[in-house]
């Protein structure tokens, strides 16, 4: 049995062949099933890729419409679920949009009749959790703000429909190519944490529930998930155009961490970042909302040149400018992170396909650096 | 950057250090931080070797009763979390004890008030879940069954307790022994499937709750934590201890594989099921429910003699004789995989305490084998 110990964190390890996506680090291009993102950004609708990610291929005119249908009769959240997430909403220990959404994609999994374990199956289960949590965080949004649930349009595509059933607003036409771009620009990024936990997961041959849900608690973390928040937050702090320069050169003088930047696999642009930094800029100045996203730019040229000056080549990520873009159609802070689940979760059922197509049970090893050979002693002997 | 391209499944590859368990598959041996199980199996109770995963020490009588005191405390289940695994067991939709699990164990994080990241929190949090999903195990048996819920006892150990929760008596005292000792037996396991993706899940520096409910969701699988069941749901099949040797022959000759044999890591045997077949038929001589035990060692020697004649030594793991164990304690064998919930959840929360000790973010690669450059045609223009 020879060992091969890995990097920390599996860093550059090659855990598994897919053909879902491919993340040029070096060029800095994300590419879909052989479609590079910006061919898809802007072109395609999200649920196009959300069939791209299961199917390998674009759909034609009647493949769309078939699963346009099924995601349409999964919007209404049945009134148990939505109890579930009304009285956590609620809640006096406020829980976290994350943490709601994990409960609900866990309890839609118990309360599914359909147990089985086929390909027909799990696409079924795909298309209800990518429908149902995107009502879901809707639904959290608008209890959260004491308000009450707007129940779903079905004249509305995924993206338009998800910002009406937030604002109770049909929302006007660039904000909804600019939330269907994000959600397509998020919707998949190779191994990264979450979808390699829900991998990790189904790889026992657990359920398609099971995969989502590890990802969902995966994706929480502060390191994947939250980065968007952050940035933001950081900008309402400052709160501030004219001070933005000086307080984020503050920051890094004092080698607190601006959020934003870098990537452990770009070394270049990352491609989705200069998408939505285009459409943030279109949709602030439109809807005449411009603050955070001059505070971001202003952030972003310091940071680079901060970093520069020590010769190291810094570039701003996806989670940089989206805080601003949100902002701009309405959605509040706290539901940056559930926002990426609505998206990735495309990602996360594609990979969960594609582990059921070619399982192995993912059980790596430790190297055991503990103590040895302790001798027992009975607990009345033990200091 | 260099890739390594590991075996499927990160077979054999070291994915971090771990000072909590020594698996030595070839000398098949089981230590928890330097303690044989051997030395610990009827010698400790379950509660210190709870002490011992979490604090890398036995605990002298001061820290135990200290522990005991909390575990106690989060015994009983909250009237909110009670009505939630009632309506689920209850379900049309039939969930399992595991899907139940991992719902109640999310559903304990997002009600949390305390959202904090250090370590007092995270060792609160975990004796929570240690205690609690017992006590909820034993509630889904009840309810389960159609029957009503019965409140804890403070005045019994752990394993004790549970059995009286499940049947609503007083266990004898070599059925909590053999219960107590099962609960050692599972306790950790090193970086399997379940606690792999537990670390998986927490090293995005998620909360304790996600890494525990991700956990159960891979534990479900029936490559991972079904096999107990299987192994009985066989014999029961069965049902004849007079037929089991021929028709376990007849299952072998038609490659039907039978469940409770072989493990990834152990060469030799598997030091968990000696001693569990040892209490096996302590346990059932004594209550006199001897028939599963019999067919089970029937199937042990059909098994072994078929391999051997191919030249392969194959030997019984930790899987073969619990459920003839945890049958003569009157546990069904739908609570099989909860069990190992309960035992399982001291290892899971001890990796995560340690991965949160010196953390980084678990984020392999793919190796990319899909289309490359598509072109990208309207929707209109689709085939």
């Amino acid at each position: 049995m020879s060992e091969a110990k890995a990097k920390a964190g599996l860093q550059d390890v090659v855990a598994g062949d897919s053909s879902i996506c491919l993340v040029d680090g070096k060029e800095g291009r994300l590419v879909y099933q052989g479609y590079d993102i910006n061919d898809l950004a802007g072109k395609a609708s999200f649920e196009e890729v959300v069939y791209l990610l299961w199917y390998g291929k674009l759909p034609n005119v009647s493949e769309l419409s078939a699963l346009d249908a099924a995601l349409k009769q999964n919007r209404e959240i049945p009134s148990d679920v939505l109890e579930l997430v009304k009285s956590l909403s609620n809640s006096a220990a406020n829980p976290s949009g994350m943490e709601i959404l994990r409960t609900a994609a866990s309890y839609l999994g118990a309360v599914d009749p359909n147990k089985a374990m086929d390909r027909e199956t799990h696409i079924q289960q795909a298309t209800k959790l990518v429908s149902m949590l995107a009502s879901i965080t809707a639904a959290v949004g608008r209890f959260k703000q004491g308000k009450e649930y707007v129940a779903p349009r079905n004249d509305l595509g995924h993206a338009a429909n998800f910002l009406y059933m937030l604002t109770g607003q049909e929302a006007d036409e660039l904000s909804v190519e600019a939330f269907d771009v994000a959600l397509i620009l998020h919707a998949d990024h190779e191994f990264n944490a979450s979808t390699f936990t829900a991998r990790c997961t189904v790889a026992t041959l657990s359920d398609m529930y099971s995969g989502v849900t590890s990802a969902i608690g995966a994706l929480k973390g502060p390191l994947h998930g939250g980065a968007n928040e952050d940035v933001l937050r950081m900008l309402m702090e400052i709160d501030s155009v004219e001070n933005a320069a000086t307080e984020v050169a503050n920051k890094l003088e004092n080698g607190v961490k601006v959020p934003g930047f870098g990537h452990r696999v770009y070394r270049s642009y990352d491609p989705r970042g200069l998408v939505l930094k285009r459409y943030a800029k279109q949709l602030t100045e439109k809807v005449n909302n411009t603050k955070w996203f001059e505070m971001t730019e202003i952030t972003e040229g310091v940071v680079l040149e901060h970093f520069a000056k020590k010769g190291k080549d810094l570039k701003y990520n996806v989670d940089l400018y989206s805080g601003s873009l949100y902002n701009a159609m309405g959605i509040p802070v706290e539901l940056f992170t559930p926002l990426f689940v609505i998206s990735r979760v495309s990602g996360w059922t594609a990979h969960i396909l594609e582990q059921y197509a070619n399982n192995r049970i993912i059980r790596p090893v430790a190297d055991y650096v503990g103590p040895v050979d302790q001798k027992f002693v009975p607990i009345a002997e033990r200091n």
